[in-house]
């Protein structure tokens, strides 16, 4: 696996594979490897043939008084993780690289689906993600990218800049990976102490009983919402951010499981913020 | 000359010819072609192996009180004009082409290079501008794209957003061609009645005349301005806008012409708003 920060480096490797006429994949991340960051890159290690993962913890997409500064890394264990699932390159640039002196170009979404859930706490989070996807995609030129279910309404923000912007590429969501205890795999999970750690398995608990309560007919969407709020409220130690219920397409919230819906958690335990999701009502669930 | 507004259509044109390892220009148009635009269709010609002009009278870097609706088109003229300029495609979508509904995403630059000159008095003139350009940048995927400096500002502008977001293409800027009596070409100076087209030719001349009075020594921008405020003044059909003195790389504004400099004019003529530079203190015009 060749590792590099160098965009004219990146752009040089890329172009022999695709004058080779071989397919590109990237897998954007923040780095600090998790099954979920990996599960990714197999399945772009199945479906392309020449697998680009970017590392670039973005400062862009977090808020002054977010985690930007501890967000955790770790980047010769992130190396051996990639190269052991299969990457051929490790795209890992500095700040200086993607942001030089004087940038100043942004992309963001207006509209729904760039505006209620994480948008909410995070006012300016969306437009970093789609301005450094915008650049990674004009950096690499790859046929897929993988993103993780967990991140729905980042998918789904993404999903939206390629198609207004008609960029040639598929966007490509993958499952959520779970911890046996059911919590959604997430760099972040790290900041939890023992007992945190603990109380966060309300976040899958409270979507598996709303899952249960939809497969038993429950179909409105407060009631649904009403008992996610009350589970929540029994861990003392972990703050309800939203629990909201929304068209996967659009993401504005439904009044009834009338379609395919995703029920999303964002929740703060301590200074660690978390966030899971379950799709509901789907044919490709079924 | 291939003529087709769909994108899926035209990107099968491209990806053959650049499968066939041919270069490819772009001269992105609002049409109604004038010999501005076949100076940039002949420069694409000579540079690149297959050459594509769009068309696109683009609504969303109009205003509300601009002439959008009234902006000259000519298909059927501008047909016959970019066949003989040698273009191999005119693409020319529909606006629900462009902007199907629930177009939402959006492209600016935020700073100096946007905010000033025309930015003023159309606020989100060159988000629209960026925007589509990024969209037929992304359609398209030229080798190089072919900007007038009439709209200096904009060529600046796409600059920014083409370093910014690293999309892989060379911006060339071509020079502004102009009546025999120095009035810049435009679509709009249709608009202009017979009086009002021979008041226009104060923009160009007072352009000479600060150009002229640069060359004999005259640094300070605040006199160059004041002469050229005092020219238009003097045109009562001619109502200045903004005319400036500015670093042509940031468009900031200048004190002394002590570098490149960009000398831009805004005026409008009855209902007709016309723009014009020159570039001074500059290697390239020596």
């Amino acid at each position: 696996m060749i590792t590099t920060g160098s965009i004219t480096e990146i752009r040089g490797y890329l172009k022999k594979e695709r004058e080779n006429g071989r397919t590109v994949g990237l897998v954007p991340t923040m780095g600090y490897l998790h099954e979920g960051h990996l599960s990714l890159m197999r399945r772009a290690r199945e479906e392309c043939d020449y697998v680009v993962i970017s590392i670039f913890v973005n400062p862009k997409q977090f808020g002054p008084a977010e985690d930007f500064d501890r967000y955790p890394r770790d980047p010769e264990r992130d190396k051996a993780m990639a190269e052991e699932a299969g990457a051929d390159v490790m795209f890992a640039p500095g700040v200086e690289d993607m942001y030089p002196a004087g940038f100043s170009t942004y992309v963001y979404v207006k509209g729904p689906v760039a505006r209620g859930l994480c948008a909410a706490s995070r006012p300016n989070h969306f437009r970093g993600v789609t301005t450094v996807c915008a650049k990674l995609f004009d950096i690499v030129q790859p046929d897929k990218a993988y993103f993780g279910q967990k991140d729905f309404q980042q998918t789904i923000v993404v999903k939206k800049v390629v198609k207004d912007l008609d960029i040639p590429l598929e966007i490509v969501m993958c499952p959520i990976v779970r911890e046996p205890d059911g919590l959604a795999m997430s760099s972040r999970n790290v900041y939890l102490n023992a007992e945190e750690r603990k109380a966060a398995t309300v976040l899958y608990r409270s979507l598996k009983e709303a899952e249960q309560s939809i497969a038993n007919g429950l179909m409105d969407t407060k009631e649904i919402l009403d008992d996610i709020e009350a589970a929540i409220a029994d861990e003392p130690l972990v703050e309800l951010e939203y629990a909201s219920i929304c068209d996967t397409t659009n993401l504005n919230e439904l009044d009834s499981i009338d379609r395919e819906a995703v029920i999303a958690l964002a929740v703060k335990i301590g200074k660690t913020r978390l966030i899971d999701n379950v799709i509901v009502n789907s044919e490709i669930e079924k």
